[in-house]
């Protein structure tokens, strides 16, 4: 029996010798590499914190101490610690395990996560809590140098130093947050790593400070008294040093006796304290270490050469709008990208290779690449800010504020709308409708297919206002290509034209709409198709006309229910006296869990047979 | 004729003689204090930077060069200088000046403002577009310490760096936000301002820097290259520099002089120039230096004595939760108050006296401030997180992810829901039921009265789950207290049986339907009232059993339409089948501009006469 296999249970690795902990380290990245290659998921951030995760276990005791995992997409290591090793073959499968750190689904998580930049701050909650409390629990926040770039991160360390207990930070810095980190804060952390060797652990920092010799003898007085100026030399960390933190490193984060030392020492600050270990982002797997933001998310592959299993055939949307950038580019001057530490995901890298210097990647903060996109167009130039549906989340005061509000022509370009599949709750891009079509000025798209998509980008660029074009992770149809009504503001798209029912669908559900008549034809009911393009604006036009010759309305949307298109339908419908009744098919205001998105389109009734029966019934 | 009133455009400041800015100042402080002390408005942040903006106007060229104001509470001067000097006497007013700074007002207006720390980003956008253009504009955001705590500044910050041509950013340090500025940042601008002699200008750091005689040898090698050992001796403002951008400071903000050298300095510079101008908020008048927080926002005053012209009598929602809070705290120890620097604003001033440990004032940083609380609820406690309906947008994702998705028990204090008046349209408070609403386990309510907040504070420390309560600016109302039916999950509360219409009102409006049922009565019309307390409830079986006695429902809500609890009304009684007809009062989807409540009220059809007239049309 290997040495994982005896953890059971949480604390259980406190009885493994110091001696052996080497061993177990490489036993977790096997296992590490055996679960993702099988069922996908993160992998490069997992190998990177084996020995941080066994250091944390060897100290803390759970479930009572708090270890707080940003974005949580490294919490492998800890799930496998605390008695969800064997559980690790259900990962981000239907009813398994998470991907992330979740309270429901273990006591030993201490908040769910998934989006960055938040450990800190709710450290700091849990940190103030046990001071009010009284209690005596220990609170450690595991946070990326990616994730740092993040501002709610540095609201959190400007409160740090208001915290009268012990908090403990771990700066886990790769240089990357999936790709490559960015900005001034990372060639500052990189100066640490390059100008300094490891700090001694055993002898922490700061002790022998007001030993060295007065060297101030040449330093003109009056600019800083000579105490701090000493410190200003040797301590490295400054920064933190400066918003009150104490700064312990850099340390080697592959070292467990290194950062064993170093967290101990930290426990015995008052005070937040933060302890920067510089990591190697795929550590001990050959292919992550070389590439990894190739190996950060991954789909099943073979360990022996890192080539994905099955690669799957068919260009994705996210490919579609890649391509579309580059044409577009080349046609218009005025246009520039903004990701937001996410060159690969949003498919902006080849615009990046080809335009550099239109090109700007912020790092891991969306309010700012909303804002930065604003002074752009105020400037003539027409932005395209390509954020995933749920990290939009963060921008959304900023789409209001300073786009809209000035209607300013900002594309957002909306990526991984809907159902995401494994990545579960916290990655679900479902709120976005919600958020968006209440927001003045802003025209809100989805395309029916890949070729629609394109063609709402260059309907974009006619429109002087903001747009946002959402649309799905996953591969282009090849089915509705012959459907291609010219874009017209705020217009539908008439799909197929019947009677008695009329399906009105956005985005990947027309599809599924036009599966759903090929059913509701063999009944002998021969459904309208609409492809609703514009989410923001119910076509009431339309609407009443159709009345005449349908008796039910079928809204069919990829959203949560409350705020979606459907209920403007209805609103609009009752608004207009119309004698019809409707179905809206979309998710109930829950918080979706993960699975695939078949899986998950099944669950909540999205897919054709779902609907095909809710509407027999209604009928 | 005064210097001032020589004003008439933009740039026109350049012919006034170097010799009479202070005069000009001097005449600039007396209009301040004229226009506030009539209009209200912001006072003494505007006091501060009179000799900022003077030095900047002397330097810029409108509207060609760009000037970004953070927040824009703070550019008064700046409108007196470019052709709005007369029409200030309409500022705040209804389709007169807005109080903060707008491209549709004129064009030496760069960016609307309103929220705070959003101007380096739309500089460095600015900047951007410039570089890639080719032009040449200067580019200059102005940008208080407060704004500085939050996360979007450090998010633009940290791409500051990025950016190859010059931008300015103005640090306009008076050591506050609204209240005193919090955290660790101001610890250290306040180490910054207590250890240095102000910079001598003329001959602008660094320069000279190479000179000085090697002190290295008492140092150990190693740890720090020589030359950046010497800047961390002989710079202030380090923590800048390690991000990359170059930092000129402290200088004295109320010196022209020094103020004009340091700008003519820092535009030489490539890349982002931070300068750090030390002012005094208030500057000049006395009684607004004495208490700059009470004299931040001001109504009406007389300027010799400082006092408010026409004290409101009664009381205001905000003073009802601020003596709640009181209650509350004594009675349930697990109760916390977090405010994102509101203490005044928010009416937590008062607990934040009596229970020091149990007050988190974050500074400007409403994401920290909901994910702390997570952490806080997370640990047991029951946080109350207090922050007007406007800036809660900043946190929209935190409530989705970091409260709601654990189905944390964090109550939100929405204060300042609904039409605020003369702050307009970024300060509305009309978002807040879309987005709040659609976010699953989050529970939404608005009282009618004073007593009902009190009622719903009460009530949300039963639930075991995230919790919302908007209300707006201004009184209670003194009516209506004689309603007071328990409070029960989802339940609504019928005021008055009536049949034919039925009224749903929400918060403030359902004292209006109240009125609007005395015309109804007028007419021989018996409404039904209903207060509508669960915004984020349809009470389907309510609505059914009333629509068996009623053919119009009217929904009155002081929110934007889309997302409206109006909507989902609709919805649910064309799902249900329901054979009544409906009208929703509401805003429409559009920003809101400035005026009195009471004006907009109008302007808008919410007012009792317009919703009674809009009744008698539909029926």
């Amino acid at each position: 029996m290997g040495l994982l296999d005896s953890i059971k249970n949480a604390n259980d690795i406190k009885k493994i010798p110091e001696k052996d902990l080497p061993v177990l380290a490489e036993e977790i990245r096997k296992r590490l590499l055996e679960i993702t290659s099988q069922n996908g998921g993160h992998l490069a951030s997992n190998l990177g914190v084996v020995e941080i995760t066994i250091a944390l276990h060897r100290l803390l005791d759970f479930p009572e101490d708090k270890l707080i995992f940003d974005v949580g997409h490294q919490s492998y290591v800890h799930k496998m610690l605390t008695g969800r090793n064997e559980a690790m073959e259900t990962l981000r499968k239907l009813d398994g395990l998470s991907g992330f750190t979740d309270p429901n689904e273990s006591d030993c998580d201490a908040s769910i996560s998934g989006h960055a930049s938040n450990a800190i701050s709710i450290a700091l909650g849990y940190a103030t809590a046990r001071e009010l409390k009284g209690t005596y629990e220990k609170v450690v926040a595991v946070i990326g140098d990616g994730s740092l770039t993040g501002g709610m991160s540095n609201e959190a360390l400007n409160n740090a130093a208001n915290l009268k207990g012990n908090v403990v930070i771990i700066l886990n810095d790769n240089e990357r947050s999936i790709s490559a980190n960015v900005g001034g804060l990372a060639n500052y952390l990189g100066k640490i790593r390059t100008s300094t060797k490891y700090i001694n652990t055993k002898s922490i920092i700061r002790k022998g400070l007001e030993h060295i010799p007065f060297i101030g003898e040449h330093i003109k007085s009056g600019i800083h008294t000579t105490k701090e100026s000493i410190k200003r030399l040797l301590v490295e960390g400054m920064m933190f040093e400066d918003l009150g933190i104490t700064y312990i490193g850099p340390i080697d984060g592959h070292d467990i006796e290194q950062i064993t030392d170093a967290l101990n020492s930290a426990f015995r600050f008052e005070g937040p304290v933060l302890i920067h270990a510089l990591t190697v982002k795929g550590k001990g797997y050959e292919y992550a270490e070389k590439h990894p933001a190739q190996f950060h998310g991954v789909n099943p592959f073979d360990i022996e050469t890192g080539d994905e299993l099955s690669k799957s055939s068919g260009k994705s949307y996210t490919s579609v709008f890649s391509s579309k950038m580059l044409e577009l580019a080349e046609k218009d001057k005025r246009i520039v990208a903004i990701t937001a530490a996410m060159p690969f995901g949003t498919g902006l890298y080849y615009f990046h290779k080809k335009y550099p210097d239109r090109f700007f990647d912020v790092g891991i903060a969306e309010e700012h690449a909303v804002a930065f996109a604003a002074g752009l167009a105020s400037s003539g130039l027409r932005p395209v800010v390509a954020i995933y549906s749920t990290f939009l989340q963060r921008a959304y005061d900023q789409i209001i504020h300073d786009v809209c509000m000035s209607n300013l022509p900002v594309i957002f370009a909306v990526d991984r709308a809907g159902i995401v599949g494994n990545d579960g709750k916290t990655h679900q891009g479902l709120f976005d409708e919600s958020f968006l079509t209440s927001i003045p000025n802003l025209v809100v798209m989805s395309p029916k297919n890949g070729r629609e998509l394109e063609e709402m980008f260059d309907y974009a660029l006619t429109l002087n206002c903001p747009v946002a074009i959402r649309y799905p992770r996953g591969k282009v149809t090849n089915a509705l290509d012959e459907y291609d009504a010219p874009l017209e503001l705020n217009k539908d798209e008439i799909i197929r034209h019947g009677s008695e029912v009329c399906l009105m669908a956005t985005g990947v559900m027309v599809e599924t709409a036009l599966k759903v008549g090929e059913k509701l034809r063999a009944d002998g009911i021969n459904a309208t198709i609409v492809n609703v393009r514009f989410l923001s604006h119910v076509n009431e036009e339309l609407v009443e006309q159709l009345s005449n010759s349908h008796k039910l309305f079928v809204t069919m949307e990829e959203v949560i229910e409350h705020g979606s298109y459907g209920e403007r339908l209805n609103s609009a419908i009752i608004k207009n006296g119309l004698n019809v009744k409707t179905l809206n098919v979309s998710l109930p205001n829950v918080f979706v869990e993960h699975g695939t998105i078949a899986e998950l389109r099944q669950r909540y009734g999205l897919d054709e047979e779902s609907v095909y029966q809710r509407i027999k019934k209604q009928m």
